[in-house]
């Protein structure tokens, strides 16, 4: 919530520069919300601006996904859960939802809140909770009379949600803290209006499998980040690897090299039957035949294969000289992989 | 400030990451602050952290500039100043900074605010100011009783300050606004203990010239990132240009590439003789013999040079078959660079 934040003007000299910024949507003047109807209209509206109501959804859910990933500061930190974040850092994550969010919906600033829909003011509010609890959000009184979208994510259950409330003076709690903000009290819980409830989130693929997640990371240390990578493949072989879980693990300025071949996981893991699926169009084959997804640019899935014989049941794929191959099956040994046309 | 934030408690199957936690520095219990004399004590231990009172005022520059520079997000955007960006965002670097120096200075959380020092709370507030204008933070009542670190920074003018305050009650200003925050009042100003006053802001080097900016920003639109680094050579000539300033000129994933050789800025500016220096060791001797500082790793300084007369007033430097060089003059058509061992 920005609502005291003054437009400083640009200093002289620097006028100039006006003509060079990025086309911002322009606030329009305010209107004021008459009914919960409005917030239906404001909901519609949103889901216009994403491109339908599935695609709100969607929007939400990655917005969400890049707030968390962008709190833990992986790539630079190795973090990827609530738990090692400072308090300043956990309260940082709804300051990323309500930037992510504008960006992603090209949503104009408000004038007593962060966003402005139809004319009417919204405010975006993010906490963190655990599936099950009741989360709860602090609604200063700057929000009263306009409208409130409460969004709430738990990484460790891969769920979140997501309302928008008409927040009226009656909706929030009277016990209020010193700073004068307030939860909702039931009327204004029952007011809300959904946009999901405990939605799949785009997983923390380490989170996952929290043992394995441990044994991955637990090499700490200067010029571990190969040796960390080559254990992600083998302890995530079958999973799609996001772009975030690579570069939380490799913790280095190009993570992607210790993933691909000349020296990376493709080469290292060949010996022990890895295959290291990227997004190039040469795997398109192998996931198809396997029924796997296919890894976008940045991801990877690794797959321990191994050839196979006519009459094995398995799906199977072709290397570049008609061979064919399988995924390897629990405790049988491999160790050497396709030459495939990438 | 994030008073009211709870520590949610990992979830079963998940504590075995908790060994993983990167050591985070533990909040002892809580001393509240009785006197001024107290934040005189905060400021030494700030200063003992950061390695001296000059360190301190180096760190918070640095911490200053990191936060503004983030805020802009000029590599992915081509942002560099504060009228290109949302409500929320602007808002936004004051998280940024909370962050950035508690992870500087390596503080534990605090008990009612974001830090703790010598087992006091402190916490950290950020405004946007213009230099001359008077600054105004917003301080809600959970600082009471607290102390403040106030931080200001004005990128047009490169300047910033900061003080540090012990927040009474008799300090905040009675006309409050909604949400009970309060700027300080006449009393409160005058009982801060300055850390720096308009001490000098490492230079966002694209706010220095505003009208090259804009010459070198206006080339819009796909592909045209070589096109601004070369612009941005030739008119920041004899600057070192920061890693900043070339990620939100190049806005693009490598941009470093674009002002080296083999494609970038050092080879299609030869012809017109720029030399762009870069951090490595050869260039040491033409920087030291011109009198220029040499760039960090990720910066870089591009010279316009000249063959030179041994009769040339200038200082000179040599190339690698021992011929001179100097800075070229005004004026002066230069069509080749010097063969340099790097």
């Amino acid at each position: 919530m920005t609502a005291r934040l003054k437009k400083p003007p640009v200093p002289q000299g620097f006028e100039i520069l006006n003509e060079l910024q990025p086309l911002k949507p322009v606030t329009t003047s305010k209107r004021a919300v008459s009914s919960d109807q409005d917030v239906f209209m404001v909901k519609a509206a949103l889901e216009e601006s994403a491109g339908g109501e599935g695609a709100l959804v969607r929007c939400l859910a990655s917005v969400l996904r890049r707030s968390l990933d962008q709190s833990y500061n992986g790539a630079q930190t190795g973090r990827f859960h609530l738990a090692q974040l400072s308090k300043t850092e956990k309260a940082h994550t709804g300051s990323l939802f309500e930037i992510e969010l504008q960006k992603t919906l090209d949503l104009p600033d408000g004038h007593d809140t962060d966003y402005q829909v139809l004319g009417m003011d919204l405010d975006a509010k993010f906490t963190h909770s655990r599936k099950g609890a009741m989360p709860s959000w602090m609604i200063g009184p700057e929000i009263e009379g306009n409208i409130a979208l409460l969004a709430t994510a738990d990484d460790y259950s891969s769920v979140w949600s997501a309302w928008l409330v008409w927040v009226t003076p009656g909706r929030r709690n009277a016990g209020r803290n010193r700073d004068a903000k307030a939860s909702l009290n039931v009327a204004g819980r029952k007011a809300r209006i959904p946009i999901a409830e405990d939605s799949p989130l785009p997983p923390n693929d380490l989170l996952q499998r929290p043992a394995d997640a441990y044994e991955v990371m637990r090499h700490q240390g200067q010029g571990r980040g190969q040796k960390r990578i080559l254990e992600l493949c083998r302890r995530f072989e079958g999973t799609v690897l996001s772009r975030t879980t690579v570069a939380t693990v490799a913790q280095q300025l190009d993570p992607v090299k210790r993933m691909r071949a000349n020296g990376g996981a493709r080469t290292r893991l060949a010996a022990e039957g890895f295959l290291v699926l990227g997004h190039e169009s040469g795997y398109v084959p192998v996931a198809k035949a396997l029924g796997l997804p296919m890894p976008y640019s940045g991801e990877f899935l690794p797959l321990r294969v191994s050839r196979a014989e006519v009459s094995d049941p398995e799906p199977h794929f072709l290397d570049r000289y008609g061979a064919r191959w399988r995924r390897a099956r629990v405790g049988e040994v491999t160790r050497e992989v396709p030459d495939l046309v990438i």
